[in-house]
């Protein structure tokens, strides 16, 4: 009963929010300013960052960070798994939050934008609220999940999903992660606090750089994230006979690289041979013996195939490995398939492609509907809230590296972008 | 005029000696003790040898060989190398000797046939010479080479290539080659005293496992060598772009080993498109950064071209080189070729292969002409005396590895063919 009520009261809101402030916009120069004051927290030598999880430079950096969701009208706070939260009050009471974050934790040699696009912007989003003295409905936290890079740890805290002996394996750094927890201010022993179930979280929205080279090849501002695709990985194994290369003719060799090779080059038309995005990869490859002398006896190498569908990218495995079944029988040699990790798609709410799509247009920026090919902390809310994700483009789509770069401009378009979705996610989510 | 003298008075000796000892064989179960003998030089937990050259093993089975040549009729002498000659004189004075042998080091973990079979046949044929009182025309020398697994240096002392850098190379074993020298009875300091030049061996013959599967597998007895192949190797860089395996489009990838794929087919089909018994190989193939989520950047692999005639192995290149050339711009990363090794051919003199095959009929044993795929010190006599090989089946093709194998009656063909061919050469190349 008390639900419905609320319902009524929010049914005599007039308009909707974006409607009722269609010109609030971020401060651009002081989103540039805190985005070039994070380099401060783990620069190297070359210019990239070091900011692993549970590293000194990433505790410093949240310490940063809580000061600066003060200034923004988020009480911070960190929980179990060292996560950071940043809440501010909904005008309705019981409302669940809406959740905006994303992650500060570097790979080894990192970039600046990895993460920290999303991260600044979100606590700008708060700030430039805050300062227009603009309530929402509902609840917002911002959210730095801790060691996004490692392993999406603190999302998938929240998501239930972190096994006990997970705790013991090595972060990126120096520290185990339960170690690593407790560092940054978590409890790995009360780790179960942190679930959430379906209903906990109104909605999830996530601003991040695209990591790939479509919107800046192709000139375009902002990305709608139709979802995050499914991985499936295997290692295929060829075996043929380790033979003297000198002593071997050609037409008595059981080669398991000359069959890799057709193989590999079959991989790629396999993908190729429908329409769609899905993407198929070869990228490790070990010969063993592995001399120049002597024929390889036997190669193993890496598949990965990704797309939003699932069910795509099993069929299409299938096909695979019936023609590379079919090429080892006619090269003499034996091939076996092993599959070892598998992450299911997260396909983003349609009324949140909406919003964001919509947020581009009133802010007449261009925008693409695109998959994400990278994983994200988005992915550990599946089952539990919509999700929606919002691409910036990613210069030359390098990432995980010191070259990465997001322009101030680009940040501040998808701040903007971030900013109206979440004012229409109030309206949305009641 | 004492060399005229010399001539005229062996055209006195009538109808040539296979004619006259058509019946000489060796003694099968006495060879075959010896050879079961050497087994106790280096014999490891797994069947194999680690009789690897300069070791204690390969000095103390030298040992035994010294006793062994002593009861053969020959004079053993360790030269400058390190190689053990054993020496019987000739009836004809000034004639240079007719050089017979091969080598007792293994790689590591390596067979009980290799080399071993050569030199304990070798000083077995001259053992039933010197029982059966037949005096050679020309000295004969039968020399176990130092170190052929690690470079062929006791061999390549007499063709005076040693470079003196080399003595501080590490050998197989725990010893430098200089002081691996010193340790079996060489001196390095005066390796120059070890160079042959062209009329100081008359011919050199060298009875050998095959290392390969071809006299194993057609049921041959004796491989008649047409030659040593001579041997090119390049390393090959394929360069692309390193980048995500996620949120790259397969239409926007440079794939260093995607390239590679077709580039390893394409290697084959050039090698195997044309009449020959040349051989090509990619053995290696290393890739960066050879991660299952990310996009080859570079591929490092060897290529081998191997055949009688180093003309048809540069040629073959010159395909290749153009063939992959067009693949790498098709496929938009860029290629580059590093030759790294040569080995010239060594062909055989056709009047010894003739003997070769002649003595093998003599025996009613099948016989094939074929080239030698691996190396062997033969290539060092190159330009210094006409050059003889005899190959006998080595069991499933096997070879460097405990399970080599050649049976007892198929060393005793090659033993009496080696014979039946000394024999010859002493009439040959008078």
């Amino acid at each position: 009963m008390k639900i419905r009520i609320t319902l009524i009261c929010l049914a005599l809101f007039p308009a909707g929010t974006i409607a009722q402030t269609p010109d609030i916009r971020v401060n651009s120069d002081r989103l540039n300013d805190t985005m070039q004051h994070m380099h401060s927290f783990g620069e190297n030598d070359e210019g990239g960052s070091d900011r692993v999880a549970y590293s000194s430079h990433n505790h410093v950096a949240l310490g940063y960070l809580s000061g600066l969701m003060l200034q923004s009208g988020l009480r911070p706070q960190v929980d179990m798994a060292g996560n950071l939260v940043g809440r501010r009050a909904g005008r309705i009471d019981g409302f669940a939050p809406i959740v905006a974050g994303s992650h500060i934790d570097s790979v080894p040699n990192g970039g600046h934008y990895d993460g920290v696009v999303g991260v600044m912007s979100t606590i700008e989003v708060a700030r430039t609220l805050h300062e227009a003295g603009i309530e929402l409905d509902h609840p917002l936290e911002v959210v730095i999940w801790s060691n996004e890079e490692g392993g999406k740890t603190g999302s998938r805290s929240w998501a239930g999903t972190i096994l006990e002996r997970e705790l013991d394996l090595p972060s990126l750094g120096e520290k185990k992660l339960g170690e690593g927890m407790t560092y940054i201010g978590g409890d790995p022993e009360r780790l179960a606090k942190n679930a959430r179930g379906p209903g906990d979280v109104a909605g999830y929205i996530e601003l991040h750089v695209e990591q790939g080279a479509i919107l800046d090849s192709d000139g375009i501002d902002i990305g709608v994230v139709e979802g995050i695709v499914g991985i499936k990985r295997w290692y295929i194994t060829v075996s043929g006979f380790a033979n003297h290369a000198g002593t071997t003719p050609m037409d008595r060799r059981q080669d398991a690289l000359y069959a890799t090779s057709l193989m590999v080059a079959k991989v790629r038309r396999i993908i190729m041979g429908e329409p769609g995005r899905q993407v198929g990869t070869v990228g490790r490859l070990d010969v063993s013996p592995g001399a120049p002398n002597v024929i390889a006896g036997e190669v193993l190498f890496s598949l990965e195939i990704r797309d939003l569908s699932m069910e795509k990218v099993t069929r299409l495995f299938g096909e695979i490995e019936d023609s590379l079944t079919s090429i080892a029988a006619t090269n003499n040699v034996e091939v076996s398939f092993d599959q070892y990790y598998e992450s299911p798609e997260t396909p983003t709410d349609p009324a949140l492609q909406d919003l964001v799509r919509e947020s581009a247009a009133t802010l007449e920026l261009s925008s693409l509907d695109m998959p994400s090919g990278a994983g994200h902390d988005g992915q550990s809310m599946k089952g539990i809230a919509p999700v929606g994700m919002i691409f910036v483009p990613s210069k030359d789509g390098i990432s995980h590296a010191p070259s990465e770069y997001t322009s101030p401009e680009q940040i501040m378009n998808g701040a903007n972008v971030l900013l109206l979705t979440i004012l229409g996610m109030d309206e949305l989510l009641r």
